[in-house]
């Protein structure tokens, strides 16, 4: 993703502390009282400009989302997106994942959304992958048991090693597609990366991994 | 795969009982007397014209295999290669692979290998896609605990419900290629199909499962 400076970014999303949460490790354990509802939680790591994350809390108005993101300036333009749509239901970090167990109490949350994420595909970058193990036992911490993972990537090698490393980890992997956009799969919301591979004809990959 | 009736096929392959294992099922459990040492067996499933068992057993002169093919006219071309390599650890099954507890003793068989299977799309066909979990229970059963099913296949739907299959069956699925042809394996032995495929650029997706 391109990273544009923006010194005004910070400023700018502390007058919506409505949707990006300033203080997120005051409300671990307590995001149903963020929210206003029992509605089951999902979150999105790597939230980017927050396309998939506000698509899909206008889709299932049901559902909490949120989207965490540590680069202020790209959180920028999620929460403009969040403002415009008047979703009540998505909810913005600008924190860093590997932070996630500060954030959520254990079974708090009830999806894990990874879209596009950086590939790290130098073996020695490894952990820093987020479908790498340690992420994994950190979302298998947060969720409820039965817990799911959705995946969608356009890179072949993050997403060959996140099957094995799903695999590895002992979770059931489920709806795989290879070409989403040529498959039968309903309901998609695209990000805006997706968008851009997909018009260029290139496959997007997807799948979902179950913690058992 | 084309299948020419060669009504002379039958009396062929009966000339090669060393090589066409005319009673297989009174091998059972003592497959390491008919290739008269202790190495380990693998199989190839749906062998067709044994132009990859051929080319394993040539390359592996320390692993015996055996080829199962129903089609005996198929099973002719395979067995003229056997005849050819000179290999006498390769022999061959004109069999149904349905009836493969049959022919091996449980944990008689150390891998699997399926090749370029017909991927049967239609739902109601399931049961009959060699990477359906009745198969994979007869394989778990002739095999060694730690045993592998290596799989290849051109054919997407047919990977993506494979890794489904294995991992729902609670296998560990490992080393997944998404473009065989592009990726650093070493060693690849080319069916006819595949070498096919990958001429017309087309990926050939692989990947291994482990039996826990």
């Amino acid at each position: 993703m391109r990273l544009r400076n923006k010194p005004w970014a910070k400023e700018a999303i502390a007058k919506y502390p409505h949707i990006v949460i300033p203080n997120p490790k005051e409300c671990r354990g307590k995001w149903n009282e963020v929210f206003g509802n029992k509605n089951p939680i999902h979150i999105e790591v790597g939230t980017g400009k927050g396309r998939f994350v506000t698509g899909m809390g206008k889709q299932h108005q049901d559902i909490n989302y949120i989207g965490i993101e540590k680069y202020t300036s790209v959180l920028l333009t999620a929460m403009e997106r969040v403002v415009e749509s008047e979703c009540t239901n998505v909810k913005l970090l600008n924190e860093d994942v590997v932070e996630l167990l500060e954030f959520f109490d254990e079974g708090e949350i009830e999806r894990v959304y990874i879209n596009f994420t950086d590939p790290w595909p130098k073996n020695r970058h490894e952990k820093r992958r987020l479908t790498y193990k340690g992420f994994l036992c950190q979302y298998e911490t947060v969720m409820k048991s039965g817990g799911e993972v959705h995946l969608k990537t356009d890179n072949q090698g993050l997403f060959e090693y996140s099957i094995e490393s799903f695999s590895s980890y002992g979770m059931k992997v489920q709806n795989v597609s290879l070409h989403l956009h040529k498959s039968n799969f309903e309901g998609n919301v695209m990000t805006e990366y997706e968008q851009k591979f997909s018009e260029k004809g290139m496959p997007i990959y997807r799948c979902e991994a179950v913690f058992r």
